[in-house]
């Protein structure tokens, strides 16, 4: 298996194009934790990639939760007395508070007034509020159309429903030679927002059709799910699959322009965080490492201790830290495709080294093997010598079963393909054996 | 238990002056390692908390020691030939070599000078000196004096005994619902010295006070002692209660301007030493962390290898690195009503961490329980949370039963009292339960 | 044993001159990795200490190699058209490619040109190359030399033999009262290399030198060997002596002016490094610790995955670091005799520490014991203590059975000779005993 070098033959560009196509028709989906805008969402990566849709009914209990009614919202405004909306849900869904209860009537600007959330210190930029477990209404607006508001009566109208319906996940799996498996979450519950939500769903989309129709060692399971309850009631439904995962990544914030953030698993030094900080210390400019915290996205959920997973997340920036953050400024434009593009290539890298970090065995243990007469070696001494010799005798020395190939990577500072390459050389000419592992394959 | 939570209703400025007021009662008294100074200090002491003082005769071995005689001084001077004292032991008790032999005689100055000690770096002060181990006598004066001494005669007299007595220990004991004991141990050996001396006896009798008629999870022992052999002697007739041992912290130097330093006990990183870091690194300005070393004060004996015990020693400045150690300028004005105050503060919260490091299970492990229906949550979604609810995470994520809430303090970078505070709200909401720990309270 | 001690009684000037004085007498000679050169070299060491010296026939099978063809020369030379040796071996045996085949002929420049190899960023200098496992011939000179050369025939004549013979090892043992061994290891096969080669050689044999006669705790190998196949040879041959290697050192490179820098075994943190480390830090300025890789010299064999002995590399300059390094410019005067001779030191220091390096039981383990009454603490109370007296008290403290006085000095950050005199102090006066090792002695 050689994904990351396929990866490299594709064309980078437009690979970056492709994402960022995607994006720009998710866009402008009013999606949230359940309802019509999650199921589009769904349907459009379906065309993509065999994702398998499962509705669960609102009131299913989920471990210490239950599965909330189902939300739609057809349309929404606030309309001044000369009749023109002054907010308007159809010119950009994060107008209306997520998960509003319906609400028909005429209002003083004053009563109406506690129900607007605005931003000061973006005058210009709509926030993202949501009300997932309180019934509740509200408007957000940019804090200049609050200020133009004009005293006098408002007809305010959201046009929506909050009935016993169905949770919505989507699961897309290849299963590979071994049944453990590697787990790719994003969440899909955010209404136009591009980077949080949309730069998560495009890569994952685009990372599973690389996978797809591969001979791979391990299994791969990709969940397309509404953040926190997704989570709680994948995991709450499939315990089985779930003790079955040995690595995993939440995927968000991915477009944008910061160097890479890796938020490691609760455990700190699992494979999957070896792996990712390996591979963005060698693929990215000033990448950082974070520490587990028990907030964020939906490793919250797959590293509860119960589960106590190898999950870490992925991002770019880091959630609450940028001031696009749940903003309208969180657009189409806050996201490139080049960044897109490179973020796809990391996650390869870091699949690459999952499939492939695996344990050799030298042959020749004792002193080094004559690589000389192999044609493994240079001819004339006394100059120094390559990365690729040296990345064969690191192989070479530190085979002893012990020691898997991402252990040599981190040992000798040289790249996992590299070392990855030079195994492989090494194993065609008889001078490495492959240690079988605890699955089998 | 709520010693810190109580701790801050106390006036603080209040506190502070009492605190200086007690060492301006004990400062005059000439105390040694035996004799009537250490027992005037010690019935001064029992005066506020109850304290049990035990007599140990004069010969007693005590592991490789012997309890040495007795030492009492009522008068000492040097007397010029007009008559006038110039070197007198009433105006300031350093002036003699602490443990001298008696003498009465006349001497010329020559005969005398290998007598006299005095600080030419620091001509105004007298420096503390003494010769336990060894029968000699000597006289401290300030450099100034010294040079001011004409050729002649004088009169010198030291009016001592070192005779057959006892040696003075003085102990207070809270048991508590654990047989397992903190120490705190301070030296009553020193005269009229304020920071190297009085501060450690201010704060600990002030602690117990606080912890006098108090429900308490681990028993308390306060050891009021003579440096070095009170100690010896002490742990040679207590070997039983010196296993009980489980924490403990020497306490001196706690008056003056400097920032905490917390010397660490042998075994480096005991609960003891985790505990004080902690607290410092939240409480204090830069504290600084020091490596065990077999010197300093009676933290060499509780950490002899045959002991080994947990026991740390906190101070503000460090013996031997500030000027006025060992000299009269450590007088009452080198330490300061604040600083001692600040000092119980930090001792307080040290004990009230370990009363309350107790390890929990989070009884529902399964993702995160819904802290919303609990009214445990923000309710509008999409802004930042506040300390107290990534607490109550930390504390949900980590309680598995292996971590206690100092690991989840530590790894929070929360300060403890707000993690014990989530964990006690966690449990009033059914959400943890309390690990029995082997001690069984 | 007090080796150190002994060393530090020699004249330190004398010492140097001795060294750079063998350096000189083995400059002139043509070493390679088998032939004449390596004899007489080995015959130079042998009139200073008792060397064996094996001979291993061409074709022997050692591991994955085979012993090459013997080399030896006798002349080289490129002859213009005017008779005048234009390249001449007999005036810097760098000018023949080491392990040229025969060649005997007449060729024009352009034939010859692909068989001169000279160094254009160091125009003065001659590169030094070689052949060994691939047949073939070539010159190098100074880039001016080949800049002058004028268009034209040549003579060229490369007066050597490569047939069945025999590769030459030089091995110097001294047994201790343990068979447990201490492995010193050098290189003999470069030719007129100073620093890379000579040094190592020279302060290999005076150590050796130091040894003899002496009553040693551990048995101490050193090798003086052909790089790379020498070692190998070796270890296939002695598979038996190679399991009782405890510790060893590679010397080279320790003329030059400078730090030292030590190449951790693969091990990382081995006895031997840690007291490598400990020297250094103690007795140099600025020494630098290198992680063990996988390339450099005969650690790489000793290192191997099937050996994995405790080896590491003691050097100034590191090998291809600095620009003299394989040229013409490693001469007589790029090494020092104050350099060579505080090099000794290093190495005598390192190998007292692994002689002495015992563990220890205080006898008086419950407090301190009372130095005063035995005359090791000082009298006057109230200052300072000395260093000394601290190392006793650390040596007291830690000497719980489990650390060794290398531990105790890593942890007091004393030097390991200080900690080394408190124990045999301490031991002399009946308050610690030695723990018998697992050897025995």
């Amino acid at each position: 298996m050689s994904l990351l070098r396929d990866f490299n033959q594709l064309d980078f560009v437009v690979l970056g194009q492709r994402l960022h196509g995607f994006a720009r028709e998710l866009y402008p989906i009013c999606r949230s934790i359940t309802g019509d805008g999650v199921r589009q969402t769904l349907a459009m990566i379906q065309s993509r990639i065999p994702l398998q849709i499962t509705e669960v009914p609102t009131g299913t209990q989920v471990f210490d939760w239950t599965v909330p009614k189902e939300w739609n919202i057809r349309d929404a405004y606030i309309k001044a007395s000369d009749g023109k909306r002054v907010v308007d849900f159809k010119r950009c869904n994060l107008h209306v508070m997520n998960y509003s209860t319906p609400i028909h009537g005429t209002m003083s600007l004053s009563e109406l007034k506690p129900r607007l959330h605005s931003l000061p210190e973006k005058p210009d930029w709509i926030p993202y509020r949501t009300t997932y477990y309180k019934e509740d209404w509200g408007f957000c607006l940019s804090h200049n159309e609050m200020k133009g508001l004009k005293e006098g009566d408002y007809e305010v109208c959201i046009d929506a429903t909050l009935e016993d319906g169905n949770l919505t996940l989507g699961e897309c799996y290849f299963p590979g030679r071994s049944t453990e498996e590697v787990l790719i979450s994003c969440h899909v519950c955010h209404p136009s927002l591009a980077n949080d939500n949309l730069s998560g769903i495009t890569v994952a989309s685009s990372l599973a059709q690389l996978l797809a129709g591969r001979d791979l060692r391990l299994s791969y399971r990709f969940l397309f799910i509404p953040g926190t309850i997704g989570a709680i009631t994948w995991l709450a439904l499939n315990r089985t699959a779930a003790e079955r995962i040995r690595h995993g990544l939440v995927l968000t914030c991915l477009g944008d322009k910061s160097g890479f953030h890796y938020k490691k698993s609760r455990q700190g030094n699992a494979e999957i965080d070896r792996a990712a900080m390996h591979v963005l210390t060698h693929q990215s400019e000033s990448p950082e490492f974070l520490e587990f915290s028990p907030y964020g996205y939906d490793e919250r959920q797959y590293c509860s201790p119960g589960f106590n997973l190898s999950v870490g997340c992925l991002s770019r920036s880091v959630w609450g830290t940028f001031p696009e953050y749940h903003t309208s400024a969180d657009d189409l434009e806050f996201i490139q495709p080049t960044q897109l593009a490179e973020s796809l290539r990391a996650c390869t890298a870091i699949v690459d080294v999952l499939e492939n970090n695996r344990r050799y065995l030298n042959l020749k243990p004792y002193c080094e093997p004559q690589l000389g007469k192999r044609g493994l070696y240079r001819s004339t001494g006394g100059g120094a010598i390559g990365e690729e010799l040296n990345a064969r005798l690191w192989v070479l020395n530190l085979s002893d079963g012990q020691h898997s190939l991402l252990d040599i990577a981190e040992r000798s500072q040289l790249p996992f393909s590299m070392i990855h390459d030079a195994a492989e050389l090494l194993q065609q000419n008889g001078l490495l054996s492959q240690v079988s592992e605890q699955d089998g394959v």
